[in-house]
């Protein structure tokens, strides 16, 4: 039975729901609140879990040379390119059970609803799970989207590493979540579901976003050199204290994030003082600064400005300063045909909608260089997410995978 | 013989110069550092060297129950207390191979010296090695002084560990550096060597400081609570980020210990963000201020101050602020006869030389609590220490020995 057979056909919000909880068992932290780091031992046991659950609905499991995991169900028509939907399954240190996870699962729901029905479409479908989106231990963040789509190089994969000097491929290697070579899965379409991340649908009451462009991104890195001293001896007005240096910086920044408006964000979220006893002015830190803008040229423009006060406050602060530019996300613009599949389904299904941009960076971001793309997104509660407590409730994420499924249905047909 | 034999008596300089190189191979670290944090594997190690060197000068080793080493020479006056002397062993994470070291290296020169010669004293001699001075794995700092003088009773002794949970008994016990019960060596005077950790004696060209006071201190633990989030898309004006209010709590805190002049320091050398994700907003950090002045009012004033601007700082930021004292010593003021023996012996060695405050906390301020002490400075390069650069030249080290020498000798005849 081929597409379109039920206008009405829905995905099975309780087994979408259960998935999600049993998941959220893997690498548990303070009640609702997942630990799942990227190529782990957590990581790991999810993919594992995942991959069963593929194999159980009769998906074709493959891993590609960044650990990406694409879950294939063939087509009726073996000329047509996969149309390929997922997320990510690690998650932040005091991540939650949502994002990332729910893009994955929700794709698989859409398997196991055609499967329940006998539903066969035309092209080919896949279920993806994007390595490192998170980038905690591995930088840069969106390791496997960003190596699928060339934005990373076979040499910066090889290079990739933990801040301990763990390469990024020994580590997956080592637990079994490597494929071989250099090839890369071709897709069609890619579509992905996320949480919000943010209040906009839950202040509108809002039960569907359907996301047409995502903000860019950069990320500095920041490396302040002082001198080590100790604390009771040496005067104030002598030191060059390079964690007092980086407390301005961070002041200095937010300052300037506040200067471009709303729609700016200056972030800082790893900040590592080099010594760590209370009575020594420490020598040296690093810091990690990401600033995202929807407009390209304000965030050049905003990103040059985060730089240079970092070379003023260490220049008046006896301190030493390097500064470089880590990752460079544009911003995205999504597929046409693909935003209109969305919000096509968003009618269909009676679905109250808006389009919106996304002020989280996402794999799909990274993907759309490559592949006609776009994104869905479901409410979270109180905006929250990188948090334990992140929540959506079942029937938002129910509402998403049936605009997914019929999107999919519309794509691959 | 009895002192006083011989006024020209000095110590071998070559002798105590190779010790201490000896001992630095031990947690060597960039070429001129070292790491002996206190009960660690090379704390152990440096603890058994100078225990065999104790040994071969004839010394009997005795551990209390902080693992505190003395290290005695009988007198020829059974009645009489022991004159003790020396410092620590451990040192800071990027320390250098003088602070401390060179206290107990001095001691044991002195005793190496009078059996050279021959020289026997009335009182017993012992040579001391205070446990964890620097605090860095084990709070609060000058754990072993501390425990010897009262500051620190058993309960709180059996309470200290690593940030980790490891209880200092039990490393300590497992090290073989741990001994019975609370028996507390008695001790009828006490005189420290140190280098001096400041710009004073060398910007003055002196080759010797007698130390008569030392500055009080205070750590404040501060604990700063927000909300974790995400970096992309919390609204900038809608953040509890507590790395940022952490941040501008370091400015305040900076500003408030240059308003108390020159005598005055206000130090973070330890903050730890509780989440390191670049693209997570902190939710949470804690951090530790050191404040020290040489006047107790007037640290009590400074004190308040530090902690009124956390809480403000944290309450414009939409942070919960904890704040509470750790360690509170008060200035010392030590004992004039031990002041005027020090002096004496600079005096008759013929050394340039000042009285002066100490900058640094010294276990010597803890000791004086209940034992006649006095402390003897040595110049340091630049006023370098707590780091892998801090320098004291041979024949520094040997002038201040040499005045210990006789110091001990007038106190001990």
């Amino acid at each position: 039975m081929a597409y379109p057979a039920n206008k009405a056909l829905t995905v099975n919000a309780d087994r979408l729901w259960a998935r999600h909880m049993e998941l959220a068992r893997i690498g548990a932290i303070e009640e609702t609140g997942s630990c799942r780091l990227a190529m782990s031992a957590e990581d790991a046991e999810a993919r594992a879990l995942f991959a069963r659950w593929c194999r159980e609905a009769g998906l074709e499991v493959r891993v590609d040379g960044a650990g990406n995991m694409f879950c294939f169900r063939p087509g009726l028509d073996p000329e047509r390119l996969p149309v390929g939907s997922g997320s990510h399954l690690d998650t932040q240190p005091h991540g939650g059970r949502f994002d990332g996870i729910s893009g994955v699962l929700a794709a698989l729901e859409v398997i196991e609803t055609l499967n329940d029905e006998g539903i066969q479409t035309n092209a080919p479908l896949a279920v993806i799970n994007w390595t490192n989106e998170e980038g905690v231990r591995y930088a840069p963040a969106l390791l496997g989207s960003g190596w699928y789509t060339g934005l990373i190089d076979e040499e910066g994969l090889a290079k990739a590493h933990t801040p301990d000097g763990i390469l990024f491929r020994d580590e997956a290697k080592s637990r079994g979540w490597l494929g071989e070579g250099s090839e890369k899965f071709p897709l069609g379409a890619f579509l992905e579901l996320h949480i919000e991340q943010g209040p906009i649908l839950e202040q509108e009451q809002l039960q569907i976003g359907v996301v047409n462009t995502v903000q860019g991104l950069r990320w500095l890195d920041v490396e302040v050199t002082g001198a080590d001293g100790h604390a009771g001896t040496t005067p104030l007005d002598q030191r060059q204290d390079a964690l007092l240096a980086s407390a301005r910086m961070l002041v200095a920044l937010n300052e300037i994030g506040r200067s471009y408006g709303p729609a700016a964000r200056v972030s800082v979220g790893r900040l590592k003082p080099e010594t760590d006893g209370p009575s020594t002015i420490v020598g040296r830190t690093s810091f990690v600064v990401d600033i995202r803008h929807p407009d390209a040229e304000t965030l050049e423009k905003l990103t040059q400005e985060c730089a240079a006060a970092c070379a003023s406050v260490g220049a008046s602060s006896g301190c030493e300063v390097e500064c470089s530019q880590r990752i460079s996300v544009p911003p995205t613009v999504f597929d046409e045909t693909c935003v209109a599949a969305l919000e096509q389904a968003a009618i269909q299904q009676g679905y109250s909608y808006r389009k919106m941009a996304s002020g989280a960076l996402h794999d799909a971001a990274n993907v759309a260089r490559v592949v006609p793309t776009a994104m869905v997104f479901v409410p979270c509660k109180d905006g929250i997410s990188h948090n334990v407590r992140e929540y959506a409730s079942p029937e938002d994420l129910a509402a998403g995978a049936n605009v997914l499924l019929h999107a999919m249905l519309e794509l691959s047909k």
